[in-house]
């Protein structure tokens, strides 16, 4: 579609440099476009097919509206949904179409009725960009479940020069204000973007099972999401029991505070640990064995699957789910009181992804490497690459 | 197995007629059988194999130990257990086998240890009848879960003569007095033996969810589980709606109590019902669309599965179980202390199953009818038949 607009468009397509004051960054030729209302060149990867391959794209996001800022996009970070959601395994997509939702940067043009940012803020957006309500306050806390919500990437939003929104993997973005979260200035901005999908999505089951010290917490699958999950469980004082397929993460794991490890390349090394769990995070993204994880949970104790498999799909043991008694449930992100929340808690607690700067060259290389599990443990995209 | 045993055995297989006091119980061959710790003749019908087909056989129950009951059973319901279990659908039976766990009788012979039942007493048994442990006193709340427990039938049994549990299609059974419970005089004995697996199985997840005036339950399928759920529910007060594919069991439903019915002939019917109920009881036994009836339950309501698919498996959707925030579990029966008090409970209040008696040679014709949903509600076998 951006091939359509005028090359000195493109032109104005430079990253802002510094975080500095907002005089400054309202100079930008950006900055300058957003303030006149007009759509604002960007520039990303996109994903072109179901291949799971992206590619270098340019292309258009809406005009600022009254409620709306401009981040210039620093860091944005790679997680499994995107891979789905890209190669089709949660239904048919429109391409193109550039992932990311874990994005973090700096404000560099505010709507005439922002208050929550200014001009030079340090700013993380998640997986919601976006809602079809005038009015936010009835959904403020579970805005992830509103029908009108716009999600990052893939979802109609009629204002969007490409009929979607478009995800982080970009030098730009533009988001409602009541969707982008406060970046403290005690966290680094790399550190903070994977807070803003996998901190969060494992932060909220977790609170919300009211984790606490002495719990016995499970975590299954330790990846992106599952790395934010045991450290933030043993931050809260949980006794946290990893299970992972892969042996060479288990001195990781242990350096994440977990009190026990099971590499489980045999289902029977599950066994042992039948039962003894308050609660189960499960961050697996692909069809597994349910039955045996849920058996480790203790009687009317609560297992959250996180991680999203292809077609959504999961199956459950109805006879061993009565067996154990355990509410089986499923979490999907978090609010964005809760979002904000969860990066706050981070900064002050230190509560760090372990991550992997890339280059925007180096993405599929990364891609691949998420599926075959040898992500260590987030990919964070330098956004001044692309 | 029971080739082997001497004609006059068998001859001593007479039902003992009347509910009449335990002198006279006492006098009958096979209380005299049990008084000199003999094994008992019975005669039933037994899966000889996957078929689904029963045929007659006469077999031998274990002799009485010191705390166990002999029941001259008077009925036996037919629940879709029976049925899924006999054709193989939980996994490889041994065979002969005798279904049925839904059995009521008078009590024809005590050991010398039982206090809780005396000879001529009205009991009923469900889906246990015995327990590996000496002391049951740690498991009295929660025996369906404990894994000494013996289930009524095919179950690994050391002193039963067929080396497996045999169930209540018969004339008689032995069973730990544990795991009787008293049927009072106020409810006939046909109405009380459906209460036993399925009244329980019902009435324990209304139980445990609190069910209480105005709250909103809904029962998806209205076989003879879903039939004393939604009867159950009313009585206690909540709201109930029904969710069934026949649509010719609406005015049934509406006389069950429901305030509202929906024939789900189309998928389509289910939308309007969206985050509409507290609960879900789903009797459904086999595989379904559970996302879709999941999201009729409210945020953060409860989903509880008692119907038991073949494989005892179900596909949930994770996106679907997010969205929707709903605790999926799934409930097995309930205790004997609970199993007492459903009995009580629905002989106190008249909250009765809709039953057809049938004899002994039309059980097979029954357990078709039940597959194709044309019971109406509980099949009861005479057992004076066998």
């Amino acid at each position: 579609m951006s091939d359509t607009k005028p090359l000195d468009r493109r032109e104005f397509v430079k990253r802002s440099g510094t975080a500095a004051g907002g005089a400054l960054l309202l100079n930008t030729p950006v900055a300058a476009l957003a303030a006149a209302r007009q759509t604002i060149p960007s520039r990303g990867y996109a994903a072109i097919d179901t291949s799971g391959t992206l590619v270098p794209w340019s292309f258009e996001r809406r005009a600022l509206k009254d409620n709306d800022i401009l981040i210039d996009i620093r860091y944005a970070s790679i997680c499994h949904s995107d891979i789905h959601q890209m190669k089709g395994h949660w239904g048919p997509q429109q391409y193109p179409q550039v992932p990311g939702h874990e994005i973090v940067g700096i404000v560099a043009a505010v709507g005439k009725s922002v208050t929550r940012f200014k001009v030079g803020d340090r700013a993380g957006v998640g997986c919601m960009v976006n809602s079809r309500l005038e009015q936010l306050d009835g959904v403020e806390n579970e805005e992830q479940y509103s029908p009108d919500t716009v999600f990052t990437y893939g979802y109609p939003e009629a204002d969007s020069p490409t009929g979607i929104s478009q995800g982080g993997y970009a030098t730009n973005i533009v988001v409602r204000d009541h969707f982008a979260v406060h970046i403290p200035d005690h966290i680094r901005l790399q550190d903070a973007a994977p807070l803003l999908c996998a901190g969060i999505t494992t932060y909220s089951p977790l609170m919300r099972a009211k984790v606490r010290k002495g719990m016995k917490v499970g975590v299954a699958g330790v990846g992106g999401l599952g790395h934010m999950a045991i450290q933030i469980a043993v931050s809260k004082g949980a006794e946290v029991t990893a299970f992972t397929t892969s042996a060479d993460k288990v001195a990781d794991i242990q350096a994440f505070g977990a009190k026990a490890v099971v590499v489980v390349d045999d289902p029977a090394k599950l066994a042992p640990h039948q039962g003894s769990l308050d609660l189960m995070i499960s961050t697996i993204p692909y069809q597994y064995d349910v039955a045996a994880y849920v058996a480790l949970v203790k009687p009317y104790g609560t297992f959250t699957q996180v991680g999203m498999p292809e077609r959504f799909e999961l199956t459950v043991n109805a006879l061993g789910l009565s067996a154990s008694r355990v509410n089986f449930n499923a979490s999907l992100i978090g609010g964005m009181a809760e979002t904000q929340e969860v990066v706050d808690y981070c900064a002050d607690h230190q509560v760090l992804p372990r991550i992997e700067i890339i280059r925007a060259d180096e993405i599929n290389t990364a891609w691949n490497k998420v599926v075959i599990k040898r992500a260590r443990y987030r990919y964070v995209i330098d956004a001044s690459t692309f």
